[in-house]
């Protein structure tokens, strides 16, 4: 039976790694790396170091593949299609990857960054490809440091404060609404800054809001930015600005916490 | 100056250490065990297991301490009074230790389950000791795999579905009401199983949701159960009930979601 192995890695620090994280590593045959293009190679880059440094050359595979490309153009109502086939064209490559690249006995793996539960196509694409029945495998899911965790921990912050919720959102739907029933509210893949249309004082639904903010977290690029967010919300605007015309990507994310009259223990 | 590392050492099993949490635990000269009484003495115990495990005998002290008794009979409106009591019990508890048993020069660190930053009080008792201003240290922040990452993994689900929110909440919040503005919701202290309410399929407000419940994550004691709420309820209640009784303690969470009619994909 052929096993994949599905690897949180971390949000970018290479010691963010577990100690399982390490084992699967090592009990990997065939690490399937996929390139997303010029602007993500810094990433690919990345995750051969993490090999380099934890599994013994020699003892496996690198099997380099090009993911599709998305549609990012197609807005609102036309995302969930384009999804769809973005999802379908890449659980094509997967299949091939794994029917022609993976022994019958052998072990293969996804890195992931992050957390593979958060905000990641693996899991989805890996049950699709199952579901198209051409080729079998087991699967197992390790556990990686998310950039959520990452991010309060360089800010040494709660995410939630003393029973309250935390919502782990996009910036998409943080662009519809702030919303209800959490003051704590993590954003992520936000490539059009959400957080200004709460940054206006005097806007009716903006409130008292504290902004902590980090990008290329854990990494030596990483930028941390934390305040008022009618106040630093330009700083962070201007910053990955700066930053995305330097590296040619950014990967950031960020806590909004709306102020409350009771204090603010976490 | 004094320095205290708050380590997240992962959801329960030993290998959930991350190698900076390694590094962090080499580190540091005194831990700072708190006893919640005879319940917990397993969750003391696998934390002295894991230092056995990676820190050199004879390298560091350990300083146990007995956690304050919280008042968990008050309820309602009692509660966040109650757990302000609590919170500076405890901060005049760490006080002493870092003032008594650190010395000026060295590194302490509280060992946290999970993740420091979802539903820990260290980051703020710590932050109410700097702010008597009777003793100062520098303080770090080491993320953890939290539990709710943990339950994913074992279930090999995303915590989100493709571009979805979703909401980290407590037992109690869930008992007021399903969450708004998001159909996948993390549930964590639940001591009174407040999915019930939603687990009758006729209710107005249960709607057809799935759960992933998960008790002792990660330990050789994990139970995990799966499927519509409505079905598994009543074998969860009484697993727990009987793992509870067995242990003498239960830490569970459970992932609760909302079935969409346009499908499924995380």
């Amino acid at each position: 039976m052929r096993r994949i192995n599905v690897i949180g890695i971390g949000a970018g620090d290479p010691d963010q790694l577990t100690l399982q994280a390490v084992k699967a590593l090592r009990a990997t045959d065939v690490f399937f790396l996929l390139d997303k293009g010029e602007a993500k190679a810094d990433l690919v880059g990345l995750r051969r170091d993490i090999l380099a440094a934890h599994v013994p050359e020699g003892t496996y595979r690198l099997v380099e593949a090009r993911d599709p490309e998305r549609d990012r153009t197609a807005g609102g109502a036309a995302y969930s299609p384009a999804v769809g086939d973005w999802r379908s064209a890449r659980a094509g490559i997967y299949e091939r990857l794994i029917a022609e690249e993976l022994g019958e006995d052998e072990t293969g793996a996804f890195l992931v960054w992050g957390d593979p539960a958060l905000y990641d196509s693996t899991l989805g694409i890996l049950e699709e490809v199952l579901a198209r029945g051409t080729v079998t495998f087991e699967y197992t899911v390790v556990p990686g440091i998310s950039s959520v965790s990452a991010l309060a921990a360089r800010h040494r912050t709660g995410l939630n404060r003393v029973g309250g919720p935390v919502q782990i959102t996009t910036g998409r739907r943080l662009a519809e609404g702030f919303p209800r029933d959490a003051d704590d509210v993590v954003v992520m893949l936000d490539a059009h800054q959400a957080f200004r249309r709460y940054a206006d004082r005097d806007a009716d639904d903006a409130g008292d809001i504290d902004i902590y903010w980090g990008a290329y977290l854990g990494t030596p690029d990483e930028i941390l930015v934390s305040g008022p967010l009618a106040e630093v919300a330009p700083r962070i605007e201007r910053l990955r600005a700066q930053a995305r015309a330097r590296k040619g990507w950014i990967m950031d994310t960020y806590l909004l916490r709306r102020r409350r009259e009771d204090g603010d223990g976490a």
